[in-house]
């Protein structure tokens, strides 16, 4: 602060105006006349070639910088959008605008024709991830050599940088949770919809029934008999914008009924906990060994309701074994509330299916699953089922979250799944999904050395794990982002601490993308050790 | 209860089974075998025929009449059933199932032509609405001739109450809110739809921007520019699921900035207070008179932010003036925040347009607007503009609700908006609701003797009051639904008292309809006085 307030007087001419930002000691005066949106992105655009500004460096908000420079924040605006189109920065969200590629080095080998845009190449050296950055960025940490920055920096990851990711340019991404979505059946859709629109009355373009239409909650229920047992009135089932909006309605309830701790699984979504935690309800980490969640830490820990996976364990892919779920019953049975996240169940390969927990207690279990890993995350939709006590709670909370899901798609999956289409898609999606998962198992041998498999049997995605070693998994993710490849590190998903480890979503590549993006994590990796 | 036990121990031939009901003093002995559920349909309807059930009576839980009568739960769900499909119990929400039609009246003319079913004709003589129930039912209000029962009878009314009206059967709606949603453009939805399928890559299907997607962002940019005089950058538009989820988020937001009290228009919209007041805010009722919102009286409430509806004051229809504009901008300069519903602005008849009070002050200003009036409030599809100190916070809780809203819907309006299609269907609709509203006009004046008419030059409902009267609305609107006929006391959307009045949307069916719906309210009066 003082020295910005230094170097603030001494490059100001005007004694109160401020013509000078102490970012890049950038100061207008060197602008070309007529040429200054250039002069600003070419600066920037070499802070971050030489290193000066790595990956996960923030810049100032444009209208503090445009203030400090004295120029329009139009002017800013547009440099920093030209850096955004080169792939090079990222403006979104809380995390204002964040350097997200630094230049690609020379050893990469050429990209695979991907959508994604690549970043442009810059004329200079890459500067090392743990170089010191200078002037106002001083909050990124710059320790060890295995400090990673960008997006995989803070000690606990944020929302916010789970969705900086998410919106990072990169050639192959291998975060998990998304299906084959060049799979999504657009003709089905599309037929189904225009049957949908011919028999739509004008009421039912009105304000429908919050807790969903009747036909998708009947579907739901056929859909649940015929592929998760589960038997369920279609009164029980509320839809809802995917498990996400499942989680939040549940934790207002939750609340309402003097709840005010929940117990995750611990390795566990990242996610499904933010929800939670955003939700006012504080979660308590529960181990998860080879049998799945620990019911007698569960116990202990006191908490009035638990969300788990019970089918294809997020992230290590166990099952919940049998004894497990008779521990973990007895304890919902004596008042404990069960959240059931069937978030992949329907995708299994080399193993029996596994009964859902509500299919054994519906009393005591809520269940929660939709379309986002079955057609697509983007059609924000699912169900819930919730034991009778809750029924009318949730609903109510569903009815003044947003008055009900819209009415269209509702149908629409309503007849996908009436009609077989749905199980078609699944039958088809399974099969490339299961060749997916097969090229990343052979990827992994081949190239990630060291490297144990978890949770192969089923779901999109593996878990690997680095027992013994000694790097942290977020310098790995960072250092395989520069090389283009994104992948999650197992220790977001960690509450406790525990071996260094990547979670890896198959689904969504084709295969020799997959066997392209394990090998840069192979190098990746390699650098590291 | 007393009597509950005495009756239980009585009716039971077994010493702790349960075999009959206090309820209707039903006793399943008096079944004929194979008959139980026949038998049980007809005693309900009975009661419902001779008044011991007079509507707005609730039924027994399922579960709990089934255990008292020592029957299935399945048996008593099929006969609840058949008296749903028969149109007399409705059963839904946390209201359970409640009588919501009585015998139709053999002086009402013949039912038009409707898609919604009209309750059975029973063979006795209706009962009186302040019939004193009997058994479990003296819940329910019975005490001056013009208390009405059923969905109008709570002092104050309930969301469910509002949602039980919904979902009630009846020959003609006045329900205000809902455009002409036979009109809506079924072709041109889904060729815009195919369109977009057609352009979609991978990655659109996968999670998208909670804050939604950039084309729909600049769409409303470009339709708020041409229609409401507001210029905006997309990035100050949040995609939302209506304004009651646009409400929802914000109460959120207020919260967690301190803010706890919210004031309100008196007379203004029920659900939008109860909106505010399930997402924990408190909120102050502020005099709306011809010019509007009471400033003064806003200022002496002590709320950080106001509710309001500028451009048709709902449901006065009030166009806030000019004096009181400059007053509320004050008040908001000062640190208050307005959040302006422009719910209907695009209607408009006789009047110039109304500019927002968004473009006169976007830093203190949120901005919500929805396709509910544009297309059909099934879509549940709107978008908010927030001031930039607020956008972040408000991004974030739109992802925690939902992680977005669905993609296909927001592109389809994207290009609806973008190609002018929606001004076309604007224009199309407008013409209609006018002559709508016309109709209705000339149905006031000769059917209503005494009914002043607020607010006709705009919108998509009248609002009547019968100044100096002294019946309650309620007991008004009780009797029109009786004779098949929808409308909303005004005394819902009041929170001090006033003169009793209707809500009176004209905007959902034809003129011929209209007529007829007023001409049986005014029957209804005329009872009444």
């Amino acid at each position: 602060m003082d020295s910005a307030e230094e170097h603030r007087s001494k490059g100001s001419k005007r004694a109160e105006a401020v013509s000078g930002s102490d970012f890049l000691q950038l100061d207008v005066g060197q602008a070309p006349p007529g040429g200054r949106t250039e002069w600003l992105t070419d600066r920037i655009r070499a802070a971050i070639a030489d290193g000066t500004l790595p990956v996960g460096s923030r810049l100032p908000a444009g209208r503090v910088l445009a203030a400090e420079l004295g120029v329009s924040r139009g002017l800013v605006t547009e440099a920093y959008q030209r850096l955004a189109d080169a792939g090079q920065v990222l403006g979104r969200g809380r995390a204002g605008t964040t350097v997200v590629a630094g230049p690609m080095p020379a050893s990469v080998p050429a990209p695979v024709p991907s959508p994604m845009p690549v970043p442009a190449p810059a004329p200079v050296p890459r500067a090392p991830l743990s170089a010191a950055p200078t002037g106002q960025l001083g909050a990124i940490p710059s320790g060890g050599s295995h400090r990673p920055a960008g997006p995989f920096a803070p000690a606990v990851p944020s929302a916010p940088v789970v969705d900086a990711l998410r919106g990072v340019p990169c050639r192959i991404d291998l975060s998990p949770g998304v299906p084959d979505l060049t799979a999504f059946p657009r003709t089905a859709w599309l037929q189904a919809e225009r049957r949908v629109l011919a028999g739509l009355t004008a009421a039912d373009f009105g304000y429908g029934n919050p807790q969903g239409t009747p036909a998708l909650r009947a579907a739901v229920t056929g859909w649940l008999a015929r592929n998760r047992g589960i038997r369920a009135d279609p009164d029980e089932v509320v839809v809802v914008a995917g498990v996400a909006q499942a989680l939040g309605l549940l934790a207002h309830v939750l609340r309402e009924n003097g709840v005010r701790r929940v117990a995750v699984e611990d390795p566990g979504s990242l996610g499904a906990r933010q929800q939670l935690e955003y939700g006012r309800l504080e979660t308590v980490p529960v181990p998860v060994d080879g049998s799945g969640i620990d019911t007698a830490a569960l116990r202990a820990g006191g908490a009035g309701a638990v969300l788990l996976t019970p089918a294809h364990q997020f992230p290590t892919g166990v099952v919940l074994d049998g004894e497990r779920r008779r521990e973990l019953l007895g304890w919902a049975a004596a008042g404990g509330l069960v959240i059931e996240d069937d978030y992949d169940a329907e995708h299994r390969y080399d193993r029996a299916p596994v009964p859902a927990l509500r299919a054994l207690f519906p009393e005591g279990v809520c269940y929660a699953g939709s379309v986002s890993k079955l057609l697509a995350p983007a059609l924000r939709l699912g169900w819930l089922l919730v034991p009778p006590r809750l029924r009318d709670a949730v609903v109510a909370a569903k009815r003044y979250a947003d008055l009900g899901n819209p009415i269209l798609a509702q149908l629409v999956l309503a007849r996908l799944m009436d009609s077989g289409e749905l199980e078609r898609h699944l039958r088809f999606v399974r099969r490339r999904h299961r060749s997916r998962r097969d090229a990343m198992l052979r990827a992994i041998a081949a190239h990630l050395p060291g490297a144990r498999i978890h949770g192969a049997a089923a779901g999109l995605h593996l878990m690997v794990t680095f027992d013994g070693a000694d790097f942290e998994d977020t310098a790995l993710a960072a250092a395989a982002l520069v090389l283009g490849v994104k992948a999650h590190p197992l220790s977001w998903h960690r509450i406790r601490p525990g071996s260094p480890g990547l979670v890896l979503g198959y689904a969504a590549g084709p295969p020799g993308e997959l066997e392209e993006g394990i090998a840069l994590l192979g190098r990746a990796l390699g650098r590291l050790r």
